[in-house]
């Protein structure tokens, strides 16, 4: 079986760069979300729809709407589609995959590792702005809140478990308190230990 | 302000074992459940009282009954006074102290690295059936599971938080996978640093 990390992570936390740093460190690819979208957008999806429906349940109530009608929501087709690519990559080499239930995808599938990031408020909020120059400070919490729970939903209809309950991972970390290099120092030890 | 190890712990999970291998790696006391209950006795609850309802809600429904009265349960009570012991012995001396929502209790008194261990079950069911020779092993995974839910119980009433929700922990760790000694010298690594 093929050794994936599964990195699982609030909105602004860290856990996309903790992804890229392991990638480094331990030499071997990262697969986040751009990159996974890229990869979906072969399959006919527009990129725009694909950013905001791939991991964030905007659409719950369309998937709703359409049970006992037999048809597949659009978003419930990127879901599978998400399915099949994340099941490859898991399948093919030791990789990392950020976000989209990658925990979820590879159980049974792959030798996996799987991790959670959060951190503070605070923490996050700094992060938000400094990536993006659009947003208004004071808009900035209710952003990430909104966020938040646009993934557990996403997370919770899909793999039927809680997303950011402890029991679902091997292992979570507070990135905020910890900071973002101690945190590849911990993961990577244990994968190298694994 | 004083550094504090807080473990919260799936039952039979190897939680109060790091516990004590954390006392012994750091030199700082480690105060766990049989620990906290004697110094609670001398308040004049039943040993036997504080074992079950000190960390397992059983009595909720006489605590919702009481609700109305003016009266404290007896639940309440024993909270209040374990609530004190807590904040006594967290705001005194370096430590580490084992369950009773101590996490929660600290908030803002001491200097708090929270940990929430657990573990699968087939781990858990080992370390049940080598600590307790009465129970029958096909009996062991619904014990644990009511053991879960009390404490969660417990947990999400008098601290209005999620028990085993990853946001509210530094650190959780998966103490099957990684194993007991693995998890010591991660969480003592990052107390020294902290």
């Amino acid at each position: 079986m093929k050794k994936v990390i599964t990195l699982s992570r609030q909105f602004c936390s860290g856990g996309s760069t903790i992804g890229r740093k392991l990638s480094q460190t331990l030499s071997i690819p990262c697969y986040d979300s751009s990159l996974l979208d890229k990869i979906a957008e072969k399959s006919g999806f527009d990129s725009e729809y694909i950013r905001e429906e791939g991991e964030y349940s905007k659409g719950i109530l369309s998937m709703i709407l359409s049970h006992g009608t037999g048809e597949l929501s659009n978003q419930e087709k990127l879901w599978v589609i998400q399915h099949n690519i994340i099941s490859k990559l898991g399948t093919t080499e030791d990789c990392i995959i950020v976000g989209r239930c990658a925990d979820y995808i590879l159980k049974e599938k792959a030798d996996c590792l799987n991790i959670f990031i959060h951190a503070d408020m605070d923490f996050r909020k700094e992060r938000l702005l400094a990536s993006n120059a659009d947003i208004e400070p004071d808009k900035c919490v209710r952003f990430l809140k909104k966020k938040d729970k646009a993934r557990a939903a996403h997370y919770n209809y899909f793999t039927d478990q809680g997303w950011g309950d402890a029991k679902n991972y091997h292992l979570t970390l507070d990135a905020g308190k910890f900071g973002i290099e101690k945190c590849v120092e911990i993961i990577s030890s244990l994968y190298k230990k694994g």
